[in-house]
């Protein structure tokens, strides 16, 4: 038998993730707590090189992060080759309220999926959740998770890698090597954030830095913040920031290029700045971000004081592994109709891997359960 | 002064908005629970001819239900000339989430119902909310209630008559006769139960025909009751009130079409007895209901004594005010796009009363974030 060890800390969603699925495969293990043991928390740095939990040593492997597909492979037994008739594809608020839906009809549910929570966790106080006046995303999370663990749904902590559609059902291959049959698929594996590309991306997230200003936004009453984008997200944000926040500053890579009613209403706004052929290039602060430098072109960096920055650059959403499977817009989206139908019968989406416009929680989750009732349906007819 | 009464049970969702609209208006009342006390229930029978609650007298005047029209007529205070960035119609699961999403855009809004929490009052345990193992509706809508009333959205208990779409914003009337302007419209009005179709129908309304379980249900302890209907609300309504009634028919004009989750539960109840392909063709009685003729295909008519019928039978959009407002589908609901625009720039919709497929609260919560979203944008854009 293997020693493993697992290097933690209290908070952090991707360690609960890990210990759940070594404690699932019923795999023996040390847990460390490396927020409350200095010494444990320099050898793990210098075991893993990096300063992040989780980390998992297996006997003298080191595995940084939680990588589903090397514990899968080190640890997993996936079931016999059963046939599912819905799999779920993520577990994000759609993934998991799909979960909910499809057991409840008592449906044969699987769901594959490389975190719990999705970008959801990223979310460190959201009151826009309908019957929680303030909740942190990881909590939220939690209880979605336990929902669904009350009922008859697999959850597999593992990435699909590629999806082939056969005459009767679909052939689904994860990244640790699994081979699942569906009669029908719900798509549901959300989106990437762009990011800003400089250090400290990583570590300012919810603590200054934001992905989500219809989320955070009404947490920066009074303060200074920047906006980063030149489309028509950036700017109908720093329009609305600029109604909350003392100050906004809009900084486009190149010019912007928003709808004209948004640049005539911009122009009138007395307290946004605007920076053109502009960009972040640094970021600083102790524990929650309070500086950053700006580069212009032609002009030498400077160094402004902010409380927030909102990035408004774009997302890349998931579908990557999709390869033809289903239709998808310009961005790269799924198309769905308004029942969460794609182009393909027996294949329906949900969440932010769609072509619904708005990115909310609470948008997935009902996404999710129309989902769930479509897929009950055309099981019911074609099973 | 007048003097004022409030017959009510401790579980009636209309109750409790009856006496929070008094509260809101400083209006002093005495408060009766009929469910306690054996004489005011014999009472408020003898004064308003009927069997249900909430009843209000004030002076001489006795008001049978939460009638919104005839309370503001009397104690009602609308707000002077002013025209809303948005006006919400609704005051159920979607329009609630719409009011959040748009208080939190801080756009000027306006919600206009003449109940807070809509339908989804009616449901007595719902498992299907994510982030809620088990909750009532009741209980869910007035945490939903709880949170638009944090924000800066006025919510007035009146009900929409007339919308008229005008150049600049649509201008629309009340029943107790406010007219109100707003910039753009979400429709969140929801839909209606059907009631039997056949005479006695409205006679026996409140006299032992109900469309609220959650409502009156407590009043007909060991009584005999019949459920009409065979979907969820039916089996649901019929596994409640097994708990309550001495004995449970439910008539099915088909057959059960229930989640098979609650057609095993049904199963196992002893006091329930169902009736397949099967409906009420007559309604008898002096003051009250008390004996139906049950028809059953190819079965000669039944006539049985009851005490109570609860209708489950499915509802109708309530679209009648729109008048060619916007595009409407053969169920005369409002078609909606994927991200809840209508056929008119302008007007929103989400929730029951749209061509989405799916009645669920998370689903119409969902939508109503979307409606807002929308609004917004458009708002941005126009004004």
């Amino acid at each position: 038998m293997s020693t493993v060890t697992v290097y933690s800390t209290q908070n952090c969603p991707y360690c609960r993730m890990a210990k759940a699925f070594l404690d699932k495969q019923a795999v023996t293990y040390t847990s460390i707590d490396v927020g409350t043991d200095a010494a444990a928390a320099q050898k793990m740095i210098a075991l893993s090189g990096q300063r992040g939990v989780p980390v998992i040593t297996v006997d003298d492997e080191v595995i940084v992060g939680f990588d589903s597909q090397r514990l899968n492979e080190l640890f997993g037994t996936y079931a016999a080759n059963e046939t599912y008739d819905v799999l779920i594809v993520g577990a994000g608020p759609a993934g998991l309220t799909a979960g909910v839906y499809c057991a409840r009809k008592l449906l044969k549910t699987l769901i594959v999926s490389d975190t719990i929570g999705g970008q959801a966790l990223e979310s460190w106080a959201i009151e826009n959740y309908m019957g929680y006046r303030m909740i942190t995303g990881e909590d939220l999370m939690k209880k979605f998770e336990e929902q669904v663990r009350t009922l008859d749904v697999r959850l597999e902590l593992d990435r699909v890698s590629r999806i082939a559609p056969d005459e009767t059902f679909f052939a689904v291959t994860t990244v640790s090597g699994a081979i699942l049959k569906a009669k029908s698929l719900i798509l549901t594996q959300g989106k990437q954030p762009k990011m800003l590309g400089v250090p400290g991306d990583e570590k300012y997230l919810g603590r200054g830095l934001s992905i989500c200003a219809t989320c955070d936004g009404p947490l920066y009453k009074g303060k200074k913040v920047v906006v980063v984008g030149g489309g028509n997200a950036a700017v109908q944000t720093a329009i609305e920031m600029s109604g909350i926040a003392s100050s906004v500053s809009l900084i486009a890579r190149s010019t912007i290029k928003a709808d004209p009613v948004y640049v005539k209403k911009l122009e009138t706004i007395k307290n946004i700045t605007v920076h053109l052929h502009s960009q972040i290039a640094g970021l600083s602060g102790d524990r929650f971000l309070d500086r950053i430098t700006i580069k212009t072109e032609g002009q030498p960096d400077q160094g402004i004081g902010v409380d927030g920055v909102f990035i408004e650059t774009g997302w890349t959403p998931n579908t990557e592994i999709l390869d033809g499977l289903v239709d998808l817009n310009e961005r790269g989206e799924i198309i769905v109709d308004v029942d969460g139908r794609t182009s393909r019968p027996g294949v329906f989406a949900a969440g932010d891997v769609t072509s619904v416009k708005s990115k909310q929680i609470i948008i997935a989750a009902g996404e999710g359960a129309k989902a769930a009732l479509e897929a009950f349906e055309y099981v019911m007819k074609t099973g």
